[in-house]
């Protein structure tokens, strides 16, 4: 029987140890192909290259890491996506796995996350596709602990089949003292950052900010993903990209919107 | 009384003549402030700067457009709406209007859409918001036929407010010899691009493709979006940020993710 084919994508770069450790999960469901930007794209969102030439690169595969070929790509980790589907990979790959990002793409951050965009970008051309991120920014993250998580929810998914029309956001708790103490299914929590603005001036005189906040969560619930990662929970949130809010559409067919 | 204050965004970028158009209409209703990008930045997504400095100017307003300021900025259209939200308004806008668009942002074309991505994040802010998009690419489009219906969906939301965690996303047909039919209430259509690569050479010898590609329309419902617009109408489609598949977490909990 023909092993799975996998396409392993990020947006931190094709050099990020999570990328690194992912690939190496992933070997032992599959046959991997690594499709990933060949810089950081982090807060990319769903950008898509338009304006701009995509360049990609075919790399020498490390055999240890096991991926059966590699390429970076100039473009967001949409492009990846798109390019490797339509361009580099020979047959339709079983499952796209995104990740494993360096920082928390729960609740409110999967709008602003270039891993997720990538995973749902899979999702919206039928591939299935998972998320995968660890509450941690460090680029020395601790991706261990995590491991067998990971391996079993994409072994899952690969079992069960994703349902159509959604997306898995998987966040992994930070690597403390404290084990795992499972997975949770999850919703989004409600979620907001408090921007701050670093307001500078630079050597020419012109004022200039940093963009900066504080993570605020409205949220209350037990069956959130926050509530999850902060009980110690690797949270799994089904994303869709049907973004209808279908509960408004009466109270807006209210309104006088036809003379 | 006060006159509401309406925040003026797009992605098309400060100078683009549909910014223009929308700011004209606006100043029939309230106060306008532009805070937009100073180049274009179509297909952004919601992507945000994380890893680069932000520059914002002030720009002399030209009386006859009645903005009472404007600003342009580094940054991607949800930057804008950050730094405006944050930095640049003295009081909480009414409502932030995005747009309007030059090319559609119905169905599937809302995650890439950077028009809707500064209408979301105003959203996720708490700021009554709504992204306007013509279905014609053309830098000479003719907003002109939208101006009635686009000023009566604005009072209308002022009215009757815009539920919580939802943002409208508007599209308006091409303008042809057909007037508009009217106003349709719609969900997201399922939809998709086939992606085509154009692969070309550069004079270096070095390979390096375009994104194009062609939509393809998934359903056949008349309650969605590209139905309406087909249709000569104007879609409206209560859009939102919570991105959970509320309908897979039962399914999912049916997975065998916990020994």
């Amino acid at each position: 029987m023909q092993k799975p084919l996998i396409l392993v994508t990020n947006d931190d770069g094709i050099t990020a140890p999570g990328l690194r450790a992912l690939v190496g999960y992933m070997k032992e469901i599959g046959e991997v192909v690594v499709v990933a930007p060949d810089s950081p794209q982090s807060g990319m969102g769903h950008a898509i290259t338009l304006d701009n030439t995509l360049y990609s690169t075919k790399i020498n595969t490390d055999a240890k890491n096991g991926a059966k070929a590699e390429y970076s790509c100039s473009g967001t980790p949409a492009d990846c996506v798109k390019l490797a589907l339509q361009e580099l990979l020979d047959r339709k790959p079983d499952i796209c796995v995104s990740g494993i990002n360096h920082g928390s793409n729960s609740s409110i951050n999967v709008i602003y996350s270039g891993t997720m965009s990538a995973a749902i970008e899979a999702g919206i051309e039928g591939v299935p596709a998972i998320g995968f991120s660890l509450c941690d920014y460090s680029w020395e993250a601790d991706f261990g602990p995590a491991r067998d998580f990971v391996i079993r929810i994409v072994r899952e998914a690969l079992v069960h089949k994703i349902p159509k029309g959604v997306v898995l956001n998987v966040n992994i708790p930070k690597s403390d003292s404290k084990e795992i103490a499972g997975i949770k299914i999850c919703r989004q929590a409600r979620a907001n950052w408090k921007e701050k603005f670093d307001k500078r001036t630079n050597p020419m005189g012109k004022d200039y900010y940093w963009l900066t906040g504080e993570f605020e969560l409205l949220d209350k619930g037990q069956d959130t993903d926050e509530w999850a990662l902060a009980n110690g929970y690797i949270s799994v949130v089904p994303t869709q990209f049907d973004l209808t809010a279908h509960h408004a559409i009466q109270r807006l067919n209210n309104w006088n919107l036809n003379e």
